[in-house]
C-alpha cells in the first residue's frame, strides 16, 4: 500500500455538485443529482393509500425503491428487471433509503399517505446509495411542500433536513466523498446519513482493506459531518430555486 | 366522435425531435433523445462474446432491452424489477427494437460478437417505442464507429440507417407522430420503422377504436414515409456532431 | 434467393381448413381448428367475475392465454410451466388474441363477466397465432350463445366474426397462408386479422429477408382478405353445426 | 354414508379405454389414451443428451413432464405457465411417472440418452395419472422401437410392460377404476402402477374418508392387478397397430 | 445382490427414538424427534384465520411445511429460499404431512382456525418423513391442549394419534425403520402413516430395485403395524410428560 | 420516554453465552451458540470449488447463508422457501456474516476453494445477526482446523478471531448486547463486528428513535469493544474443546 494524494481536491472536499429540481415533471417532487460524475435522478411520488400494515393506523409512510440502468457502469451491469429479481446490494440501499427519510418525517402529521420514492442512477462513479439520499430529501420535501400548497397537510411534517456523505482511508490518508476509484482501493469506507443540525441518523462501516481503531472511525465521521453541512446547503439552494418556479 | 384539429403542429409535423450522442459515457454508445415530451436514454454496449445457440457460427448479433423509470408516466408505475418479471408489453418492445436494428445489420460482418441496446424511458408522452428504434440505431452506429476507429472492424455492418414513428386517425384525421393524448383517443394506431430508403422493415397497426380499411393503412403509411425521412436526417446530424466530438 | 413454385395448392389458397365444435365439452365453447397441420385447440369459459381493474364500471372483458404442447413442435419445446414463465413470444401472441377478440366485441353489452380464451397448440407446422385467433372467435361465440340460450345476454354483444391468416412472399412470390417451411424461409411475413366486412383489426408485418414497399404490402394485404372471408365460412359452418348439435 | 352401486359397469370393471399411436406425429412417440371421459395425449421425445449429473456415466435417463389444459376440468384451472411454476400436485405425478417408467427400463442399456416423456391432460375425469402411466409407456416403447430400427439401440433396454390404475371403496363397495365422481365420494383411494407380471412398482393409498385396514388394502390390490392385466393388453394392441403402420 | 445383515439392532426394531417437548418455547407445541440420527424439529402454531378457500364454512384447517438445513445432510443441500423454490421432494413430503394429520382431526370441532406445522429437519439419517409425522402429532396435540386449556375449545378434535415409519427389503430382508444407507441400498420401500387402532391412512410404496410382490407388501405392512404401535407410545410419554411440565 | 433500568444484568454486561461445538456432525464445522435465549445452529462446509468468478485466480472464498426457523420468533414467520424468496433482511444479514469473516481469512493462502457458512437462527430473542457471526467463526475455524490436520492446509488462512455484538440506547442508557424487548424500545443501535485485537471490521449504528451524537456513537463502541473481548474467549474455549475432543 502505497501513501495516496488526491490531486484533484482537498482531501476534505466534496466532489462538485449539482441539483436540478424539476427534472421529471410527471413525478411529485424530483432532482437530478449530480456528484461528481455520479448521477442520480430522485423523484417523490404521493400516493394516498398506505400499505396494508399501516391502514387505519392514523399514520403515514415513506419509502424507497433503487435502480441502476445498465450503461451506468463502466461495464454493462445485467438488468434486474431482466433477471427477475433485485439483487441483495440493490435491497441493501433501497431500505437505507426509506429508514434514512423516515428518521426525519413524522409519520403521524402525514397522515394515512404514503410517499413513493425512487432513486435511479444514471451515471456512477462511486456514492451512488449516499448521493440518493441526498437527492431523495429534496424530492421528498417538494412533494411535501406541495401537498402543503393545496391544503392537504396543514404543517411541515419534516423535521430537518438529512443527507448523506462517504468517507474513507485510501493509501492511509483520510478522504471526504470517495469516487470510484478511491472506492474501490480503500483499507475502510463509512457512509453517513445525518441531520443538518449533525446529528447521526445511519452509520456504516466496512474494513475493505484493514480493520480500523476507533480513533480512525471519529477521523472519518468528523469529515462527515463537514461534508454533510455543505451538501444541506445545496439541498436548501435546489428547494429555493423549486418553489421559485412554482410560485411564478 | 368528434373531429379532432391539432393546433400545436401540423397533421403531417414530428414533435419536436433531439439527439444528444455521448449522454452516458461508460457506454459504447449512447444518446437521449426526446421526441416532444418523450425522452429516452439509448446505449450501445459492445460485448466480445456471442449468445450461446450463436457460438462458432461466425455471425455477430443484436438485442435490446428496454425499461421505464417508475416515475416517467403520469401516474407512478410499478418497478418491473422489484415486480420480479417485465411486462408483456416490455417484452414485445424489446423484441421490436431488437428485430429492427438486426434487419439493417449484417451480422456475418459484425463477427462473432454482440451489441447489446438498452432504452430506457425517463419520461413518457407517447411513443417510446419508436423513439427508442431511432435512438437505438444513432447508439448502435456510434458503437460500430468505434469498432471501426479501432480495427476490429474492417468494413460497416450496418446497410443503412432505420428509424421509427407512429401515425394514426384521431377524430378523423390521419396524423404523424402521436403524443400520449392523442393516442389514448385514436380509432387507429400503426407503428412503422422504415428504413432511410423508405422501404418497410415493421409495420404493426391496431384498430384501437374501429376497424380501418385498406385506403387508411396506405394514408398513414405514407405519413410514416415522411416522418421517417425527418427522423433519419435528425439521426445523421446526431452522427455527425459524434463523429466531430471524438475526432478532437 | 431462388424462385419458389408452391406445388400443393394455388399461391392464393388457404391449407384445408377443419374447425371441430364441442371438443371439449367442459368448456362454454370450443373447437379443434386445423389449419393443414397446423391444430389448436380452443376453448372458452365464462367467469362471473371481471378483473379489479373493471370492478363496478358497468362492462365486461375478453381475454386470451396461449400456449403450445413441448411435443407440438418437429423438436420438442420446453415446457413453459416447467421454466417458471411464458416466453416474450407466448405473451406477444396472448395479446394478441385478446385484443383481437375484444375489438368485435361491446364489452358493455356483455355485461360485467369475463370470457376466458384458451388457445393450446397439439401440433404446430407455421400460422399458430392466426389459427388461433380464427378458432378462438368460434369458442368464443359459442359461450355467447350458451348465454343468450339462458337468458343471460339478452343481445348479442359480438359485432361481426374476426378471423386471421398471414401471408407473405417466398422467392418472391406472394403466397397465403405460409406453412412451417415457407414461414422459415420468406423475405417478409404479414399477420392480418380482419373482420367478417373485410376491415382491418391488426396488421403485423416484419421483413425477415429484406425490406418490403408499399405495393408488396398492399398485395399481401389483398391476399389477407380473400383467406379472411373464406376463413368466416368455415366459422359459420361450424357455428351452425354447433348450434344445431345443441338443439337436439 | 350410503352404500353405493354402480349401474355404469361392473364393480370390477374398467372405463373404456381406447389408446391411438401416433397421435402427435412430430414426436418420436405418442398417443392419446382414453379412459372414459379422462383423455391424455402422451409423447416421448429423444434427445441424445442425458442431464449434467449423468454425464459420462455410461447409462441413459427417462423423466417424465405432466400438464392439464385449463379447460381440462370442469371449472377451468389457472394455466401453470402463466402462474410461473408448477404445482405441488402437477410435481408428484411427473416424479411418478418418470420413477414407474425407468422402473422397467435398463438404463446402462439405453445408452447416453434421454427419453422425454409428455403427458397432457385435455379431459380430466378422475384419474389422470394412472391414465398418463399407461399410455406413457406405450409412448415410451414406440421411441425405443424407432431406435431399434434405425439400429441407434442393438437390444431393447425395456423389460417389460408397466401400466397403472386406481381403485377405491366408495360407500363401501371396493371399486376398480375411479371416475371423477366417485374419487371425489370415496373412504380410501390406491393407484396401483404394475409390470405386465402383476407385480407392484409403485402403490399410493389414502385414506380420503377413513383409515383403512390391511384386509380393504388386499382387496383393493387384487383389483388393480386385474385393470392392469386388461391395460396392458390394449398397449399390446396400441404397439402392434403402430408396428403395423410404421411397416407399410 | 448379497443378503443384509443388519447388526445394531433386529430387523423389526425401531431405532432409538427420543421426543422432546417443548423444544422451541415461541410455538404453540413444539418437539425434538430423534428417530436414531434422523433429528426433526416439529412445531405447530395456532392462527385464529382460515385460508381463502375456508372462509365462513365453519371448519378449521392443518397444514404442514417441511424444510431441511443446508447441513443436515452428508453433503450439504442447497438452501431452498436461496433457490427461490421448494423442490418436488420437499412438496410431496410436506402435502403428506398436512394430509395425514388431517385424517385423525375433527376440522369442524377445530373451529374457524388454522394449525400450522412446521418440520425442520435438522439431521438427516434416512426417514425424515416419516418422523416429521410422528413429532408433528405430538406438536399438534399440544396445541390443541393449549387451546382446550384456554377454553379455547370445549372437546378435544383430535380422534386418535397416528404416527408413520418405514419398512423396506434389504438384500432380501424385510426390515422395520431403515437408516440412510439402508434406504439407499434397498430393493423396495414402504413409508406408512397410521392411527394408534393400527388402521393405515397413508401408504406408499416404491420398488427402488426390484417390483415386489403383495406377500411382500402384506410383511412390510405388519413390520409397520408394529413399529406405529411403539411410536404411539413414545408420542403418549411424551405428552404426559409436557402436560406434567405445563401443570407446574 | 422514561429511564430503562436492566433488572437482570449490568448494563455492560453480556446474556449467557454457550458455544457448543460438533453440533451438526455432517458438516465440517459446526456450533449451537446461545446468547441468553437466542439460539442459531452455525456451520461451515468445505467446497473444493470456488464460484466462478474466482475460478483460475489462485484464491479461496468464504460465503455464508442465513436463515430463520418459521417458529423461532414469537408469533411464527413466513417460510422464505415457500414464500420463493429471501427477504432484503436476510440478504443484508447474510452478506454482512460473508463480509465479517472474509475479512479475517488470506483468501490466498485458503487456496481455491470455498467455505459455505449457514446459520439458522431456532430460536430469536434479539441480536441473531451478531450471535450468527459470533457462532460462525467457530464453525469456520473448525473447518480449517480440519484442513490442517488432514495437510490440505500447509498455514492457518485465519489471521485472528473475529466476533460480533449490539450495543444501544435504551431510555436513555447505553446498554451492551440487547435482548429483543430491549432491540425493540431502543432509540440507537449499533452492530459492531470487530477482531480479537479491538479493531472494528464492520460498524452499523441506526437511529431507531432520535438521531445520536459521535459521543453516544463513542460510548457504544465501548461496550461493544468490551462485549467482543469477552465473546473472543467464549470462542477459544469452544474451540479448545472441540480439538480436545477430535484428538480422542
Amino acid at each position: 500500500m502505497t501513501a495516496y494524494t488526491r490531486t484533484s481536491r482537498a482531501a476534505d472536499a466534496l466532489r462538485e455538485i449539482r441539483i436540478t429540481p424539476d427534472f421529471l415533471p410527471h413525478a411529485d417532487g424530483s432532482v437530478l443529482i449530480e456528484c461528481g460524475n455520479t448521477k442520480v435522478i430522485c423523484t417523490a411520488s404521493i400516493d394516498e393509500n398506505v400499505p396494508p400494515f399501516l391502514r387505519g393506523k392514523g399514520q403515514g409512510w415513506v419509502t424507497a425503491e433503487y435502480g441502476m440502468l445498465p450503461a451506468s457502469t463502466a461495464s454493462r451491469m445485467r438488468r434486474e428487471a431482466a433477471a427477475g429479481k433485485q439483487s441483495g446490494r440493490t435491497q441493501e440501499i433501497q431500505r437505507l433509503i426509506g429508514r434514512s427519510l423516515r428518521a426525519v418525517v413524522d409519520l403521524e402529521s402525514l397522515g394515512e399517505r404514503q410517499i413513493l420514492i425512487d432513486c435511479d442512477v444514471i451515471q456512477a462513479d462511486g456514492g451512488t446509495r449516499t448521493a440518493s439520499i441526498t437527492g431523495a430529501f429534496v424530492a421528498l420535501q417538494m412533494a411535501v411542500d406541495k401537498l402543503l400548497a393545496a391544503d392537504m397537510l396543514l404543517h411541515n411534517p419534516v423535521r430537518e433536513a438529512v443527507a448523506a456523505v462517504s468517507a474513507g482511508v485510501v493509501g492511509g490518508v483520510p478522504l471526504l466523498d470517495l469516487d470510484y476509484p478511491e472506492d474501490s482501493g480503500c483499507e475502510s469506507d463509512v457512509n453517513m446519513v445525518m441531520t443538518a443540525s449533525g446529528k447521526i441518523i445511519e452509520i456504516q462501516g466496512t474494513a475493505e482493506g484493514a480493520p480500523f481503531s476507533m480513533e480512525e472511525l471519529g477521523e472519518l465521521v468528523r469529515l462527515g459531518q463537514k461534508g454533510v453541512a455543505e451538501l444541506v446547503q445545496h439541498q436548501q439552494q435546489a428547494l429555493a430555486s423549486a418553489a421559485a418556479a412554482s410560485e411564478q
